[in-house]
């Protein structure tokens, strides 16, 4: 069911990926045909005189240094991988040497980054992996595990270790069998170094499905999932990954950390919750178990638009305290909401009659009492059609007690469609001086609706005539994520600052109101010292306790999340 | 809902509750009337020549050694928390020096047990915690963490740590507040030594309810509860006790860790999950906020009557696989429902009627071929009356097709009435000569059967005579638990050579079949080496580097767990 809209014909060959922009050569945002009138929604919504041409620079003018790894480095390397998977040409080092963040992706567009691995090493077995760590330990080598490449949060910022001389990227792409596959306990063993697209596919084909679907989905892997705590658009129903896991497999530079593959167990503090958020500093994942499903029967998503805030929030909190199955509750703010709403019309001819249908719809939701403050949610049953029904019904109540108007199932479709589209509107944006950014946090019932507010303010205010927004993604027992996008426009002289002072701004917002810098991002290098300082010192040097055991020499992704 | 079948009013005043057996001095077996019926079943059953009388010995007639605590340490440690509040006396001593596993409570029933604690603290603040973990750093005193005591895997065992001078008990019992509670987002959060029943109770009054019910429910604290892992017999509802924890504070000899309220955060390894299984080793928890429920509506509990094993494991498991909400799925093997069949006439007079019933109820079974392999599993369903209903028409058309018969909601109510019950019955057979033991592990659906069938045979083989019977009470997407009792007359010479040789065989058992050597009762000091091999060198070590940031003394139960 789910295969018909994923790409799993991507090809990862990486020269056919985008190295400075998200996405491969061959993809792009699906209403590209529309970009001069965003452009001019974005001119107009942001006062600009006009649109500035911003172009990327080229990667042959990247400055990028030679290499450090040594001829018998080489030599050695490729003798563990086979010389084919040894790299140190100039698209795979800058391809390494960055994540997706709009900080990674601004340094890369105007030749500002500083820091590039000095080669990229491919394995494919989980032997081949021991003899890189030990081959790194000895020779000083800083290793960064690199899946996907995805991180928006600096978790693959280029920082060679105290006293090591080089930096390599392992990238563990080529690390891709299903291991093993147990249709009795749904369970299935992948190497971690599988792409989304392709792991679901796998599992389709065989009538199940992970139901992992982050933003990120194309182009993260299982690994990556696993070490940054990655989160699904059905996490409503499959859980975050860290809940998805039923076992793990980390080579560190010390030995193994294999987990046993059972239910649950009580023996002592559990490393798969270990493992997962460790973000390359304890060892490589190799090897995942999953809990898989049978592909649901049926689905239904829809809109529903609440009067503002406060009600909505209300409906999806209930909607977990009343245990309604869902998988998804996604709310759009409604500085959001214009904003899809505005994307909506793109495209379309205004004529007469589209113009009439318009006024009404609006005459109507006015009179509904859904103005200027109207947030949509986005509501996604998967199941059977007996269980979707159910749920559907049991949501009824509570939305129409809310004041909510049922908006069909067109507004549910259209979002499925684009569900993996937004990061490639950003590759063209930046092309026309605009920056856009995202943030995200979460935090209790009782807070949300303060810490929302104070999102947006943080955001707004670090830079002035910007324009925030925020969704809520995730929703839980007892709280809720809260995802914060900022667009606005670049500051031409000190763009990197701009973006600092940002940055600095909302994530001091989320600690005065004691919420994660996190909430599926991770941690990486953006995040470290608002995480050190929420986590306090001890939980810090417990930490690098058990790292200086797993990873003596300290080579595996220094200076990020709880090492300084 | 709970609070009328649950003793809110135990007054848990130390010298009420018995220090060689379970409960407290007022409380007893439900059924002690038919204690003569259940020993003359036991001695047809174990073809005893005859019922053994093995007294307890008397508490003055403990081999206690003095108390290494120096005037100087009663001094310090009794200014911290006040003299009232720091205990040496016999009573206290031997109390606080075992949990209540069969073995410690033979060794405390045969004068066998070797080392016992020094002193007893009794801490209420934070503070108070703060301070003895630095007076028992600096002055070389192993501190054992105390919450309820109902260890089952020696995480009580008195152990000095290396170069240490004495050993402290710390009891946390007197920390029982309720810190804050939260409406909104469904969260409490409660100083970490209070008993189960004073916590469950004293959120009924509010009209909510943890749902956390281990079987050691009335003599466990909340503390305790993370510590080890533990499981409520509601777990298929409410989940287990790591999964209801929302924020910890933990207080190590270095400082503090106290995690975010936050329904979930990518914020590296999760302390939660760092903290629930550390037994003591790491710190002393000191606040625990859990996701609490509103009393459900209604509940039903009913039995199936299944014609073997393979068949009421398939009902499990495809009960989870179809996302039935259920709170309770316990299904007993053949031997214990045979067992249980045998309780449940005890103390009904053989009218002719009552023979007649009997011989007519056993023919309709056979009928149905449900004979002496039968296998009864209890189900319970908690919520509003509608999800109750339809839990249970979705489970019907799955209990029929794998043959079973229903039984009725009797024989759940007479499960939900006894459900503490069973430690009390142990307190009387040790008095005539026989030994009980529990076991258990956990793993995946594919596995279940043939461990069910291992880990039996390897208890049966241990003790020549014995009779082993097994439940599975909690599970999951992809696996269970599987829960042994073993019954055996004691050794009359070696009993503790009996109860090693036991232990080995079936803990081999669990490690050759790759499963945990606990579900829910932990590692201890019993399990330790099959932990650690399973585990492997590398895991111990880093959590080891972990313990040795936090406790740099090694004075928190050292020995135990990871540590060696």
């Amino acid at each position: 069911m789910f295969y018909h809209e994923l790409n799993s014909k991507i090809d990862y060959t990486r020269s056919n990926l985008r190295w400075n922009a998200w996405g491969a050569n061959d993809q792009d945002f699906g209403r590209k045909a529309q970009m001069p009138e965003i452009l001019d929604l974005l001119k107009r919504e942001f006062q600009m005189e006009a649109i500035r041409e911003t172009p990327a620079v080229e990667l042959e003018n990247i400055d990028l240094p030679k290499s450090k790894l040594s001829p018998s480095d080489l030599k050695s390397l490729g003798s563990i991988v086979g010389k084919n998977n040894l790299k140190v040409d100039r698209f795979e080092r800058v391809f390494h040497s960055a994540g997706k963040s709009y900080y990674d992706v601004l340094r890369l567009h105007t030749n500002k980054l500083k820091s590039f691995v000095d080669g990229v090493v491919y394995p494919q077995k989980d032997s081949e992996i021991i003899k890189i760590l030990e081959y790194c330990s000895k020779n000083k080598i800083t290793i960064i595990p690199f899946g996907g490449g995805s991180s928006v949060v600096g978790g693959l910022e280029v920082i060679k270790g105290k006293g090591q001389k080089a930096v390599l990227s392992l990238d563990t792409t080529r690390m891709v069998d299903l291991v093993s596959f147990d249709p009795i306990s749904l369970t299935a063993t992948f190497q971690a170094g599988i792409y989304g697209p392709k792991l679901e596919y796998g599992l389709n084909l065989k009538g199940y499905t992970l139901g992992h679907f982050p933003q990120s989905f194309e182009y993260s892997t299982l690994g990556g999932w696993v070490a940054a705590r990655s989160a699904g658009q059905q996490s409503n129903r499959y859980g975050k990954i860290e809940e998805i896991i039923s076992s793990v497999k980390l080579i560190s530079p010390s030995g193994v950390v294999e987990t046993l593959r059972a239910p649950a167990a009580s023996i002592g503090p559990d490393w798969n919750q270990i493992v997962a958020g460790s973000e390359g500093l304890l060892g490589i994942i190799t090897e995942v178990t999953v809990k898989i499903h049978k592909i649901p029967e049926t689905r239904k998503y829809f809109g529903l638009v609440f009067p503002e805030m406060r009600s909505s929030l209300n409906f999806i909190r209930k909607a977990n305290h009343a245990e309604i199955k869902t998988s998804m509750l996604r709310l759009s703010d409604a500085s959001e909401t214009r904003l899809y709403e505005y994307l909506g019309q793109l495209g379309k001819k205004n004529t007469p009659l589209r113009i009439l249908k318009n006024l009404i719809q609006n005459a109507v939701l006015k009179w509904k009492g859904l103005g200027e403050g109207k947030c949509v949610v986005l509501v996604g049953l998967d199941g059977s059609r007996l269980e979707v029904a159910r749920s559907f019904e049991a949501l009824k109540p509570l939305w129409k007690k809310a004041g909510a108007l049922y908006a069909g199932e067109k507004l549910g479709q259209s979002w499925i469609h684009g569900r993996f589209n937004m990061p490639y509107l950003r590759n063209h944006i930046m092309q026309f001086g605009m920056g856009v950014d995202t943030m995200e946090t979460s935090t209790t019932y009782d807070r949300l609706e303060d810490l929302h507010q104070a999102g947006l303010a943080a955001l707004e205010t670090s830079i002035p005539g910007s324009r925030a927004m925020c969704h809520l993604s995730h929703s839980y027992h007892d709280g809720a994520c809260l995802y914060y996008t900022i667009l606005f426009p670049m500051d031409e002289k000190k763009p990197e600052e701009q973006w600092f002072k940002m940055k600095r701004k909302v994530s001091d917002t989320f600690a005065a109101h004691k919420a994660p810098i996190s909430h599926h991002h991770g941690v990486g290098f953006d995040h470290k010292s608002w995480y050190q300082n929420t986590l306090g010192k001890v939980g810090v040097e417990g930490l690098n306790g058990l790292k200086k055991v797993l990873d003596k020499k300290e080579i595996l992704n220094p200076g990020k999340l709880f090492h300084s």
